[in-house]
């Protein structure tokens, strides 16, 4: 019977709730990382690695970007812009739009990691680039990406991780992503149901699926917020559960993030946890392919 | 005829421009501060004093400022409110409201180095406490506190200054004071025309008098952001010029800074530059007193 309970129910109740999490954070298979580094990655729910891709790597991964979304076929769905202006805020679906991108995910730098990490093959269940404009790039409320995933696109279990590859420097000023140390191992049930389409909404501003207030007073109590700034080229790998935001872009330079989330394909996504349908495949992909295999089979 | 021109018009046409200051930034009179704080307060435009209030000080100050708002007379202007609910953001015309506030608005620490600074004796053209509630508190746009000042309020010329000081840490997540060093050199001339009644939405979210992108993006072209941090009593005194903004605050702490203007006796404000009839006096003081004659009248 236990079998049939979802550890990870949400949005059911008017009230929220701190619910303890059921999965390990990081395997102990072998891989690029320490001993050290995959202890802190299960302690923290999140590593940093400063330039793990040159400067040469990035201008060709910001070329690519922009060649996609200039190319941009306008029936094809998965690109967001700015509300009322024409400024590309996201493209997503890079790891099937994209050779250069498919390549990339399939990098050791990343794979390795995201399998050690995870501890089986991998699949790519969402990618995208994300521009923050100079100046008017707008903030993100905290939230676990997990919670979405789970109630919106049916992941099961918390067995994904996200890596942010910086393409351009991450500082103080430009909107970093924060994260909240130590809050994967809670999982906040959030209150209210989920809307129709809520996902055309929330790609701009989330009203679902957000933590309240106090269950974040509870989470941030005796913890810090951290937010990891580099150079172009590094990248922060995350767990799927660990609390994150950004905040507003006043600096006169835009900040530019690629993502990619790698899912256990132990874990691959059923029916949504809401009785919604699910959402589009540029955000939730349901045509498994471990990731290795993009390389093989081209 | 060259007195007649007003060497900073701002608003009168649809197009932005950077005029030079005609004003100095800093004095040469004696006083607290040395010829290299002076020297970096002239180049930068403002200057940062760590620690310059005790914690029991400040923990006077936002016992005041609770008590003020709390007894607040309804029918008194000069409190603002979050949008869509009851948390104060800003209680103005502290230096006429508060013994405790004009005491401090006239101690040496603050008064001395503002006399100094403007070479004058100096009156208080506004004062307030300023809430940035936690996780809510929403950013502020770039804004040169003067461009309002003069258009709205009808100050003459930059002879005068702010002063923040920190009721609370002031840290790299609570929406900090960021500031342009050097831009205070810079008169940006706004687009637009001043709407009626502007101050009533302007202290939410201003629309007019705020400089655009591109003038921004001169402005900070091979000029970095700073913001200034630490411990609550800290001070920023900065030129009326210096271009300003600050971040959202998605930090589980409130940011909670008290704010006084010093303008200069020999700079007191007049009409405004613009058709409109001038602002409240909680936003700019029209009875002139001295500041040091506030005790002395008591």
């Amino acid at each position: 019977m236990s079998e049939s309970i979802d550890p990870y129910y949400s949005r059911t109740s008017d009230t929220w709730e701190a619910a303890p999490r059921v999965d390990p954070t990081a395997s102990d298979c072998p891989g690029p990382l320490t001993t050290d580094e995959v202890w802190n990655y299960a302690h923290d729910g999140f590593l940093f690695a400063q330039s793990l891709f040159s400067q040469d790597e990035v201008d060709e991964m910001l070329a690519e970007a922009k060649s996609l979304a200039e190319n941009w076929p306008p029936s094809r769905p998965g690109i967001v812009r700015e509300p009322g202006c024409d400024t590309v805020r996201s493209i997503f679906r890079l790891h099937r739009i994209s050779d250069m991108f498919q390549r990339l995910f399939a990098d050791e730098r990343l794979l390795d990691r995201a399998k050690q990490l995870i501890g089986t093959e991998v699949y790519i269940h969402q990618s995208r680039v994300n521009y923050k404009p100079p100046m008017d790039g707008k903030e993100f409320f905290w939230h676990s990406d997990f919670e979405t995933w789970h109630v919106e696109d049916g992941m099961p279990r918390m067995r994904a991780l996200s890596m942010s590859v910086f393409l351009t420097e991450s500082h103080e000023f430009n909107g970093p992503l924060m994260l909240i140390p130590g809050s994967h191992e809670t999982f906040i049930r959030c209150s209210g149901k989920t809307p129709e389409n809520h996902y055309e909404q929330s790609l701009r501003r989330q009203e679902f699926g957000v933590p309240s207030r106090e269950a974040l007073e509870t989470l941030l109590h005796g913890r810090e917020i951290i937010a990891p700034k580099g150079p172009p080229g590094s990248v922060v790998f995350f767990d799927c559960n660990t609390m994150h935001g950004s905040n507003g872009n006043l600096s006169p330079m835009p900040r530019v993030n690629l993502f990619a989330v790698y899912n256990s394909v132990e874990n691959v996504v059923k029916e949504p946890f809401c009785d919604r349908p699910p959402r589009p495949e540029y955000l939730a992909e349901r045509n498994i392919e471990p990731v290795a295999l993009h390389l093989d089979s081209r």
